[in-house]
């Protein structure tokens, strides 16, 4: 199998170029058009082997559409439409160099969805495979998505299905598992986990129903973190509280018949790496955009006073919870 | 000593978040202002520990300032002005938390004196410490600077002197040697390996030449693989040859009491990392830019028509040099 020391990094890189568009390849840089009067979005992961990716779990294209995914929907978050990515990877030289053109077919895959080309970047030595991604995107600079930007009495909407992507990776990880799931179910779930769909299909259909109101803004962000954890951030960011109704939010279907409905409901909370939409507008325009989405989209809840986040649960005898930003997503602590 | 383990992803964010300007924090990604009209150019590089950098020549500080003035160079070198860059980071937990601070201090040091923001990022957790810096910038689509524009008759610029940083590496790796260098120059020389200037000065006063002549395209790309590496990339691309005249190219003056003439030229061609220009334009705009620089800046050469570049030396004894691309930069051979 010919490894990456045996083409160096030339070689590989010439082997790569079909993934990039011919015309921006063999200059100290990219040139992109941008359209005048938009602003420019810039984000960047860096993904890092047995870290945030694994051969266990995670086939090289698998690892590449992911990769590309959560940089996409970064975008979305932001109200912003891609231009292009670039991609930089540091590769131990045994690495096989048809390992390296499968991650670059996951994420061509995922970026040819929304006519994302990949514009270039860096490969280099190293002794850990590591793939830092910079996407970039414009935005009308009166209609970008922040954070900080909710307001009370807005209502807050999911753009669809949450924890589907943690059971996938519950189910990769122990196959074992689910024994009373359907085959159809656990795939379902598995590719909610392996090819997420980043929802810049979400912002042509609320950009025409703001159109027809006046001076709407929109706050929000992605829930790559988990659910509850994009709720509290959007909170924090924007000083506000929260009320958010349990029965509101729709959970997979496999769900009912596998986990207990504590287990269910933490899934969907705190599972993460959805990559839906949490967006917090008002109730006119929330009821507008959830009747266009459909599949999983919904209004959850209200916007209110304070700085509380709380989960209500409709039977009496829950008692309201706190939401918490995730656990789990602090790398550093071993 | 603090480590980053000890205070985490969010504690390390919340201590880096000095060097970044205060309104870009806190969302999915940064928000860039362009100008309209402009063209969005974009170049990435990854640098890994112990391939790229290493504490023996390197503090963090110029690690740091090292990264972004090579994005720097690669901007000018396409003839773009900075927005900003984005940093991500790879970490190993016992890093200790100064020498994450000094990285940016030393990035930051370089960036303020080009007003380029460092507009976010992301940081992880790595067994080897990693910097991947993608850097933004703006360019009149009408003067963008491409290495496939160089035409037959234009004269070859070089904006400054070099092999000055190869040198100061090898002083830096060899106490013992050059001496006969005086520490003046001794200093210099380390100076242009650890603080380079990426050429951007260079572009207003090419613009200011342009304007005054008639739809002049200019070609170029940097020389921090190497001045020979330069031109013979210029060459091919553009499908052209080279006469370059060994006695027009400027070395740094310590090499005369402590170089072979050999070892000087070899230093001067193929040294690498001086992050000047190599530009080619007419001869009447090339004189005029030459004048305007000063401090090294020269006309080296011609292109002519074929696909040979020639180092000519004017002594009748040393036939001409056929120039290569540079050596010792095929970093997966081992």
């Amino acid at each position: 199998m010919t490894k990456v020391k045996d083409i160096g990094e030339q070689g590989l890189l010439a082997r790569l170029q079909r993934f990039c568009p011919q015309e921006i390849i063999g200059d100290d840089a990219a040139v992109l058009v941008t359209t005048p009067g938009q602003s420019l979005v810039v984000t960047t992961d860096v993904l890092v082997d047995d870290v945030h990716f694994s051969n266990v779990t995670t086939s090289p294209e698998d690892a590449g559409w992911r990769a590309a995914a959560a940089n996409l929907s970064d975008l979305a978050a932001m109200g912003a439409s891609p231009l292009g990515i670039a991609v930089g990877l540091g590769l131990p030289g045994d690495v096989s160099v048809s390992w390296v053109e499968r991650l670059y077919q996951g994420m061509t895959e995922c970026l040819q969805r929304y006519n994302t080309p990949i514009v270039g970047g860096d490969i280099v030595r190293s002794p850990v495979t590591t793939l830092s991604i910079t996407a970039f995107g414009q935005a009308d600079p009166s209609r970008i998505i922040r954070r900080s930007a909710a307001q009370v009495g807005d209502a807050i909407v999911i753009t669809g299905i949450h924890g589907a992507s943690r059971a996938g990776l519950e189910l990769l990880l122990h196959p074992e598992i689910g024994q009373n799931v359907k085959d159809a179910e656990k795939t379902a779930l598995i590719t909610a986990h392996q090819r997420p769909q980043p929802r810049l299909d979400v912002l042509p259909i609320l950009w025409k129903i703001l159109d027809s109101q006046s001076k709407i803004s929109v706050a929000g962000m992605d829930s790559s973190d988990g659910l509850a954890d994009a709720i509290v951030q959007i909170c924090r960011a924007s000083g506000v509280g929260a009320i958010v109704e349990a029965k509101k939010i729709s959970l997979p279907v496999a769900f009912e018949h596998w986990l207990t409905e504590e287990q269910a409901l933490n899934y969907t909370l705190y599972g993460g790496e959805d990559f839906e939409l949490v967006l917090c507008l008002p109730t006119d325009a929330a009821s507008a955009l959830v009747e266009k989405l459909g599949r999983g989209a919904a209004i959850i809840g209200t916007i209110i006073s304070g700085t509380k986040v709380l989960l209500h649960d409709e039977k009496a005898e829950i008692p309201d919870q706190v939401l918490t930003l995730s656990q789990g997503f602090q790398h550093f602590g071993q």
